[in-house]
């Protein structure tokens, strides 16, 4: 006879999860043994007063953990597997590898100096603008509309308000159109996505950041870097990459480069062009940095004095406003939008709608540019305060980048320093930076090492600069202490 | 001798923009003509008082445009092809196949009743509410982190609120973790990029949402459907198809499938994961709609009841508050997560975190729960209306499904109908729905359409299906009057 079994009717937990406990202590406690025959369904569930369906859940409950066993027209009997289960998913064997050893490593605690993100200053947020944009906008017309489901191809008001300027900095032309992202690594994704096809090559700089260095490996393309010299590109090797490879893409940040901070001249983008379109590939033009020039004139973006029209531009919010609201553009041929469109549906059927409206509400008030201009004073002021620092403080023999503009610059340690090796004694010591080797695609040098300097107020540039340039000196001077004391190696 | 040229520095026009105009209008209008040698750089430059760089800018420009050509160590020269210019990218050439047979067509006019999106009421939406929960945000200590560059995994207060409620609920265990995603649909597609190969096959129900229907054969993946009925997806179907292929993945929506509204009984559920683990697939549990039961008692989450804890559940704010704020979450074992994370990296960094702290606000002043009750009751009320008014109005032989919860039903018309061809005269008479076709696998059924009745008042729910019952109605009588009269062919 089946022991007595009784479940409470009362209690939270389902009554088929308590049948199930119960069945199964019956098995731990030895009442019930391999190969006993449970009741029918239909029979227990009139013994308990159960539904049906009850102990049916109850019964299947049980044979999913393996400790009993059904057989069709014989019932369900206790079964040897019991307490050892079905096998779990080894995720190990199904997950690809962990990209972590291409990644950068998170860098944060209290006090550190960071110079290790390209992010702006949170302290010039203008929190009270923002929140007087955000309410204006809740308690526009368009408030519902906003929270509702939206387009793909972005938030409509805010696309005419950016293809409209577009058209008047000469930055788009009638058969251009635009799409709103999340920021720009994600057009650079939609990007991917839509033109770029296992083994195709994609041309980049060389070094890189590392958003963009790791994105297309993933989608099984090859990467190809042209170096990148103060001056931006160099023209002639891409020349010869883009001889020698049948690149796809082109992708170039002519305005203040991550991570070098270069600039490229007006006649090596002009040149860039002629030998993209000459090799059939697409120019890609991430121009995120471009509105935050703190010396000397703009020049022209490519995709301007590109007559035509091909050129990819990519542009946001992010580094001039709030990063957190992840809100980009692309402006390209319509034929692109469109099928980008498709994709940005498949990935994640639109950008978030709060954070368009309230962007281009900040814009259209003109808090937009006020914001910018304290943006690039702050900058200005910190791009002075990294140069003198490095000037100052970094051994002799180093070489560093003099951007006029943007967020970084790209530091070369002289020999022997390896800049990946002296990171964890600078982090120790509180101070936080990017070794090169995170944005080198082939041109590979072990001092170098990326500074981005516009999150940091210039005493936090200086004192950290003081304790780089410090633990840098000190490891030179061993380095060279122990070649000039090593023992001369016996000829052979 | 080189004709005369002059430029205006005072223009807002660059000059070597200028200097390319004046050069080029010398060209077409003859004076230079080709294999004329243009000045060098450096001369140009004298003759004019400008500097190289500016002249050499204007010869690139030229050249990109076809209308010079340089020759090493000679010069530059008018070139033949002035006017022709090199080839443009021919986009259609390069880019991939649109997707827009496969996805919705676009459905919105003004007094247009649509049946077509499975979305919420946006009359229901508590815009005071919602302004004073950013108001809150915005005011509070965290304000400048929000909007400050954010972390790949989601913003943490919200992780840890998401993952705590989850553990109370019993869907997350010790060995889980989350991830914030862009909505549901990132992801799926956050998934497809970690666990689905080329070649991989996956498993859906059949029919399914258009959105997911999309995704997996953009990356190469073989879909597999197994038919939903009233009750949820056919087990039997699912058993066979497990046994037949390998698949990786097996999606599934227990609670208020869309398009059908099904739900699947707890005994199906239980079968489902056994079935699943026995093959060694992946289930992943889409419960977006899981919150919005109108009638009788929540039936546990496919992930409560898997022992083995390798489900992974995706849940999402958009059903049940505002879909145009992207936030949504995923919930598995902690190794895919932390993968999940990489992708979600290089896909957009991370999502929006205005959205992510207003959000966590809103549930945690207990707005969202006091929201979600007034769309349960709105949502209770539309069902009995979509309900009664498919019983009224739809003509007799056709089938309907009968939800209890969630955004949508599902309609089979009898035959001959085709709801494709039919909707272009529903829409003219002021009424959208979505035809089978964009959610059907390999099941098909002419006659199938979706209903989505959940953001549509009661009155235009009736409204809407009083022209639909008429058109369809009225097109099947006359497609039984010409099968009546057709001759009967002769016998041969």
């Amino acid at each position: 006879m089946f022991p007595k079994i009784s479940v409470d009717s009362s209690s939270d937990t389902p009554i088929y999860r308590q049948l199930s406990s119960r069945i199964k202590e019956l098995v731990q406690s030895g009442k019930l043994v391999k190969g006993d025959r449970l009741p029918a369904t239909r029979e227990l569930a009139g013994l308990l007063g159960l539904n049906r369906t009850t102990v049916s859940a109850a019964y299947e409950l049980l044979e999913t953990e393996g400790l009993i066993r059904g057989h069709v027209g014989r019932g369900s009997f206790v079964s040897t597997e019991a307490g050892a289960g079905l096998a779990s998913i080894v995720w190990d064997d199904i997950l690809p590898a962990s990209e972590a050893a291409t990644a950068p490593p998170p860098a944060h605690a209290p006090d550190l100096i960071s110079f290790a993100t390209s992010r702006p200053a949170e302290e010039l947020f203008p929190l009270a603008a923002f929140r007087q944009t955000c309410e204006e906008v809740l308690s526009g017309p368009q408030a519902a509309a906003v929270l509702q489901l939206g387009s793909p191809a972005g938030y409509a008001p805010l696309r005419e308000f950016l293809l409209e300027k577009a058209r008047r900095e000469g930055v788009a032309r009638a058969s251009d159109d635009v799409i709103i992202t999340n920021g720009c690594q994600q057009a650079l994704d939609l990007i991917q996505r839509v033109l770029v096809r296992p083994g195709d090559t994609v041309l980049v700089e060389d070094p890189v950041y590392p958003g963009l260095k790791n994105l297309f490996p993933r989608a099984g393309a090859q990467l190809i870097g042209a170096a990148v010299g103060p001056d931006g590109l160099d023209i002639e090797e891409l020349e010869r990459l883009l001889a020698r490879h049948r690149a796809r893409l082109l992708i170039a940040t002519a305005n203040f480069q991550n991570p070098t901070g270069a600039t490229l001249p007006v006649a090596e983008r002009l040149a860039l062009l002629r030998l993209a379109r000459a090799a059939g590939a697409v120019v890609v033009e991430n121009d995120i940095y471009g509105e935050l020039r703190y010396e000397g004139a703009p020049a022209p973006p490519i995709k301007q004095l590109d007559q035509s029209g091909d050129t990819v531009l990519l542009r946001s919010f992010s580094k001039v406003t709030f990063p957190g609201l992840r809100v980009g553009w692309i402006i390209g041929p319509r034929p692109l939008v469109a099928r980008l469109a498709e994709a940005k549906q498949s990935c994640d059927l639109h950008t978030d709608q709060l954070s368009q409206a309230v962007l281009l509400r900040f814009a259209e008030s003109g808090r937009l540019e006020a914001h910018r201009a304290r943006v690039v004073a702050a900058g200005a002021e910190r791009l002075r305060a990294v140069l003198a620092a490095c000037e100052r403080q970094l051994p002799p023999g180093t070489f560093f980048t003099r951007p006029r503009g943007g967020m970084n610059l790209w530091v070369r340690l002289p020999e022997p320093l390896d800049a990946a090796e002296l990171l964890s004694r600078a982090q120790r010591e509180g101070v936080a930076y990017l070794p090169g080797r995170y944005f080198e695609i082939s041109h590979h040098h072990p001092g170098a090492l990326r500074l981005s300097f516009a999150g940091l107020a210039p005493e936090k540039i200086r004192a950290g600069l003081k304790i780089l340039g410090r633990i840098f000196a000190g490891e030179l001077e061993q380095a060279r202490a122990r070649v000039r004391y090593e023992p001369a190696p016996a000829m052979v």
